[in-house]
């Protein structure tokens, strides 16, 4: 079975297929947030506080820190980036005890998160580009820890599933060139908006399930991208995850903050069984009641987190976080 | 590609390996619904009548019928549900033009049913018990009709998923010497609640999955059995149908009038490009922006019918409904 190991200062989070499926908190990233990319310019990370806490409390097992800022003041992310990136993952795990996952495009700042985090990181990503895996293997291979790898190469995105699948093995198969093994390397077989490709949806859960059965690596994906242009997205991206667990996938980068997709994982969680006696379920669903009162879903999880039902309710469950 | 047809007077519904899935409504049944079942011995029809409607203007695209009263007075069904069978089917199909789905334990009330349906109903169902399999298919084989095939036999229901696998092989085996076709046997794997067998999620899929591929036969199943006794449990059935659909599953009797599993359903057609375009989705949007602002589903629903909505949206939509 395979696993992916992940680790903060004290807690550990396994992805892998006899576990819960892993949600990796994908708030803490200035693309597309102007307002949090000029708060981090000018050093005031009251947001990234904020969104450390509430995406935690919500339910995130892993916490995503991308540091891409592109400052008014020094246009060159070489320069920039890697110190906001240690000064962010700093910050983050003085606040939070979850494994962090060091989402960069600029290797600098990928060395300078790893050179920062406590535990086991994930590093997010390579891909199938050959001066990136040549790049960024070295890196894993220095600091022994897991990669998100993305299905592209230097040919750009297929559609076609078959080649995406065939950079995944090759991925694979380069990384083991440097050392490193098929359970240290996350799969995103990239997921395309359905509103877009008809086929986006069937597409990706016959990739996850040819990913786990013929490479036997675990896979991730931004969930959210399957709704993108759609009315009413929640309700898509809440049967598109269910689904992708039910083909294989093993984790998602993902907003949290949503209670209509946190709940679709936990009720999946439990139908793939990987909840014993439902006590992360029901530990849940008091959150749920509390929400339909009114509370913040944030709020309603920090209370039921207080009262220990967040570690998966008096039954034991696995569910390991922080 | 296997397809079971089922016909109204004037409309046909697949239940197809390639087709939107069939929600099939649960509601005209007076098992467990003592107020429905005095209005019935007393000849009230007004709970049927507002049934039908509202679960076809929901999305039901099948209506289950079942009139299994005991009577106060008369405690011999053989007598009495035969008439009342007729009586329901007849009042129903007056109503709504869609296929029924004839349900009885009674012989009689089938051939009742069957004699008064019109177009092709989908009779409720038939065991893998010997002396069951003798009395359901010569009905089935004069009639000319599908049939649900449940997969529990003399022995019972066995929680061994192979075992009830090899019941449903032996009814399609058994139906075939009666001359009726593998595509008009819909294989009901028997849904257990979650919460009393923790396996019984992940043994529903991979049970869809073989009854597909090996049998090359439709599936169905009481959707909601699998959150019995638990919290929130419209939350663990919106998760339990996508992945059912993924896995294969083509059909579910079920309560359309809820919109959350609703949504749920009609997300995972659009995933599994069985919406085109989207269209359906789109049209069903516009119901739970209503349902948001305050209006029931059924009446929401009812306004996106009369709008044109209801039938897979201006871009043309397969769904087939009434």
């Amino acid at each position: 079975m395979t696993r992916t190991v992940l680790e903060s200062k004290s807690k550990s989070v396994t992805i892998g297929f006899d576990e819960p499926f892993c949600v990796i908190g994908e708030r803490i990233n200035p693309t597309g947030r102007k307002k949090l990319a000029a708060e981090l310019e000018a050093g005031d990370f009251s947001t990234v506080e904020k969104d450390a806490l509430e995406q935690v409390a919500c339910g995130a097992m892993v916490l995503d820190v991308n540091a891409g800022v592109v400052y008014n003041s020094n246009p060159n992310p070489n320069e920039t980036e890697p110190p906001l990136m240690r000064a962010v993952i700093e910050l983050v795990q003085g606040l939070v005890d979850v494994p962090l996952c060091i989402d960069s495009s600029v290797p600098g700042a990928l060395e300078a998160g790893l050179a920062a985090a406590e535990g086991r990181p994930l590093v997010n990503s390579v891909t199938g580009e050959e001066e990136r895996m040549e790049l960024v293997f070295p890196l894993i291979k220095k600091y022994g820890v897991p990669v998100v790898a993305i299905s592209n190469d230097d040919t750009g995105i297929s559609e076609d599933p078959d080649v995406r699948f065939a950079v995944a093995k090759r991925i694979v198969e380069r990384a083991a060139d440097f050392g490193i093994p098929a359970h240290d390397i996350v799969v995103d077989p990239l997921v395309m908006p359905v509103g877009a490709m008809a086929g986006a949806g069937r597409q990706v859960f016959t990739l996850v399930r040819r990913l786990r059965e013929e490479l036997g690596v675990n896979t991730t994906c931004g969930a959210s991208n399957i709704s993108f242009g759609l009315p009413h997205r929640h309700g898509i991206n809440a049967a598109f995850l269910p689904m992708a667990i039910a083909a294989g996938m093993t984790s998602a980068i993902m907003n949290p903050v949503r209670p209509v997709e946190m709940e679709a994982i936990r009720a999946a969680n439990f139908l793939m069984n990987h909840d014993p006696n439902g006590g992360a379920w029901i530990s849940f669903s008091r959150v749920l009641d509390a929400v339909e009162a009114g509370e913040s879903f944030a709020d309603a999880a920090r209370v039921a987190e207080a009262a220990g039902g967040g570690r998966g309710g008096r039954s034991g469950g696995r569910r390991r976080r922080g």
